[in-house]
């Protein structure tokens, strides 16, 4: 187990047994797990591994979710809601084991409205099928996490998830119009509305998106679309060195150009790809991927533009630009590449998601430098970087390594912070982070956000241990 | 008075003498004003009129705005927050007196990063004059309210303010990347981020956006800002009926094209302004203004397609376009004249901002027509049809005509929400809206934003009286 479970105390043999019979009477027998089919419950994609809950519920509709949040609250036992269980940090990991409440068999599209750019759904649409239903009808999707083939919809609203084209369409938040939510005890909440513009009442949809599971379970998402861009292309363009990639990121911003992608690739993370046998010129040292939407005028004014500020900056060995689909997929290789070639690189892996303000790139990965030389852990960056937004992985195959490995994090987080980043762009704080929230954020906020979370969740019932560090006597946020 | 207070406490006068006493002692006389020199401070560009308030306090500076919460709070006294005072539905209006803090005085702008797209300023700063600083440095900050002469961003942010270019850009939330905001009691809250991306949290920053001066005071926001569009063209289009103006609409949005503003005046608001000697052509019972921006290609491109569009449609009568900056003024300028057009037109005049789903324009546009020939009151419609909201004013001379006012005002309500809609897309609910709340959001919904705004304000001291409806018995909120 790479991340430590907080202390939490956890529900009585009793309080479960009433849940169980209570769950069993109220749903049906097949749709609550038991015994070992609960045990892939207990891990997501994160490095966490949970208590294995002593029951999953599979809801098949929103009365179900209203169930069993009903009974866990009057039975007094926890549950970790759960989506896809692609989640990076832990969000989906029971901390305490009592009841994973899964909806990702709530598929449901309830409605595509072409004319006011909505679609209604269910939180278990998994994200990629989504895109395709919504693109085949002339529409766009596009928050676009790298998960999108597993991924589900509820869990992208619950960690308010990015993607590589966040950089020119914003994040999940800007697609969430309104929401259904199941809160701890059963009451149900709409929020939000089928409109662009709205500003009745407080923004309760807004505080939701991003909540990881811990203030609410949705069962029903308004998501705004926008139209499909009519053309896409895509450039791919191999430095020297990450240091001269950085800078013609800062001068393409600078210029005023919105690609809806600019990701870089450092280079550790180019040889990790070159082992996979995927063949990329040898002089390279760092790559930008670089995507363009619009109308074809558009496009071609825009690549323009992008060939000049790469042309007249330093480093640039090679560009190669494609409008074709199947060219295309063969530029983005080394980036869809990148995960199993990481995973392959060393026995263990924690990757971080931090995010730095543009302007501090440079700093950030000299910084970056700085840590692995002083901590001999071997690491490589790639990510977003039109958004500042890099995963930086540490890896190494020692347990004795693991020391160097938490200083390294810990190191990256106070450099993150100390110019004016934040801990996550994406992946939320769940488990993996917590403990780095108070680098971030003060105690009075920290403090007023658990006194929000009473307001949802008095009981503390809800997906506990996430997001904020645990602080013995004080209950489970 | 059009629109009447809600019955609250009243401070006590041994609280308000105390806390005048404090408020000099800790900011110094010049600061807190006091007797005939707070009449100006008991309204806003709202119908409604508040108490006049025992003091008003002119904060300099964060510290003078904490000082003043810290003192309210100990004293017992209620505070009014107010920027520019120009809030449409009595959001800066101090229902029980006590203590005004105006902001307007701290206008500092505190940085404008060219590399990182953003701004960090003091709640005080016009709109207008913002818009021309960071204009003049080649950034955009798109969010135009209709006050920008005299509104501030402080007010923006907390009515989440938007404007005819928020059909493309969206409203004031998408600009707000944190916060520095002072609660009720003096606590002091940093929010946010300065970076696009961040999910470290909850979005408490989404939360104070829009939440109308009742969950905190603002002493500095962080802007994000957009480069500034090279070109920008105008169109102006006259129909021979509104409902065809309203299909060319729908049409617009269908084809997926995106001006920066999409905006529609009715026949009886075009009266109002030919009344004002603007010479509009007298067939024209309809008129859109629509305005792209972009690079000079871009808009090309955009003009044509609007024109093919435009020209497929029923009912056009003309169709005028301009890029010249005093050409362009001329085609707006039935628009800019509206608001001193409807004043005019009769002796009180009541403004709704209601928002409809862009596909139920059409029954919008009919069922205010049912209501107008039903209750016999006077009305105009226009607003920022693009994103179905909607300026529907109801004009009156005789104060027996009240009650049918009244009677048309619900009635758009109902049908608004009936269509789908929400009460209010950028004024905000206030004081003006506040009875309408339960038409749109259950008693659950509004009873977990109550138990927020205790979260932020436990005493109920903080714009008592604002968006949920007083409850006899139940205290402020």
């Amino acid at each position: 187990m790479l991340i430590a479970l907080p202390k939490l105390p956890l529900p009585s043999p009793e309080s479960i047994t009433r849940a169980l019979l209570e769950l069993g009477r109220a749903l049906g027998d097949s749709k609550v797990l038991t015994g070992d089919a609960c045990e892939n419950y207990a891990r997501d994609e994160s490095e966490a591994t949970g208590l294995v809950p002593a029951a999953v519920v599979l809801a098949a509709n929103a009365e179900d979710v209203r169930r069993t949040l009903e009974i866990a609250e009057s039975t007094g036992v926890a549950v970790t809601p759960r989506a896809g269980g692609t989640g990076r940090t832990g969000g989906a990991v029971p901390v305490v084991g009592g009841i994973v409440l899964a909806t990702d068999a709530m598929k449901q599209v309830k409605e595509i409205n072409a004319k006011d750019l909505l679609a209604v759904v269910e939180p278990g649409i998994v994200t990629g099928d989504f895109h395709a239903m919504v693109e085949r009808e002339g529409f766009f999707y596009p928050p676009d996490p790298n998960s999108l083939g597993s991924c589900c919809i509820g869990g992208n609203v619950a960690e308010n998830a990015g993607g590589p084209r966040a950089f020119k369409y914003g994040v999940t938040r800007e697609y969430v119009l309104g929401l259904e939510a199941v809160l701890m005890g059963g009451r149900v909440l709409r929020t939000g509305k089928r409109t662009v513009k709205g500003v009745t009442g407080y923004d309760v949809t807004s505080l939701l998106v991003g909540s990881e599971g811990t203030l609410g379970v949705f069962t029903e998402i308004t998501l705004r679309l926008v139209p499909k861009p009519p053309e896409v292309a895509t450039v791919l363009a191999l430095f020297d060195d990450v240091r001269h990639a950085g800078a013609a990121v800062s001068a393409l911003v600078a210029r005023g150009l919105v690609p809806r992608c600019l990701e870089m690739l450092d280079s550790a993370t180019l040889d990790a790809v070159r082992a996979q046998k995927v063949a990329i010129d040898p002089r390279a040292h760092a790559m930008l991927l670089i995507e363009v939407d619009g109308e074809a005028a558009t496009i071609a004014t825009l690549l323009e533009q992008i060939a000049d500020v790469l042309g007249r900056g330093e480093g640039l060995i090679d560009l190669l630009a494609a409008q074709d689909p199947s060219q295309r997929a063969r530029l983005w290789e080394a980036r869809r590449m990148l995960s199993p070639a990481t995973r392959k690189l060393a026995k263990y892996k924690l990757s971080e998601d931090i995010v730095v303000p543009r302007s501090r790139i440079a700093e950030l990965l000299d910084g970056v430098d700085e840590i692995g030389a002083r901590t001999k852990v071997r690491y490589l960056t790639y990510g977003h970087a039109g958004d500042g937004n890099f995963h930086v992985n540490f890896l190494w195959n020692d347990e004795a390594e693991r020391v160097a490995v938490d200083q390294s994090i810990e190191a990256l987080m106070r450099l993150t912070i100390s110019l004016g980043g934040t801990l996550s762009g994406e992946h939320g704080i769940g488990l993996a982070k917590a403990a780095y929230m108070p680098l971030e954020q003060s105690e009075d906020l920290m403090a007023l956000q658990r006194d929000i979370k009473r307001v949802f969740d008095p009981k503390q019932l809800l997906n506990p241990g996430k997001i904020f560090p645990v602080r013995p006597g004080h209950g489970a946020c």
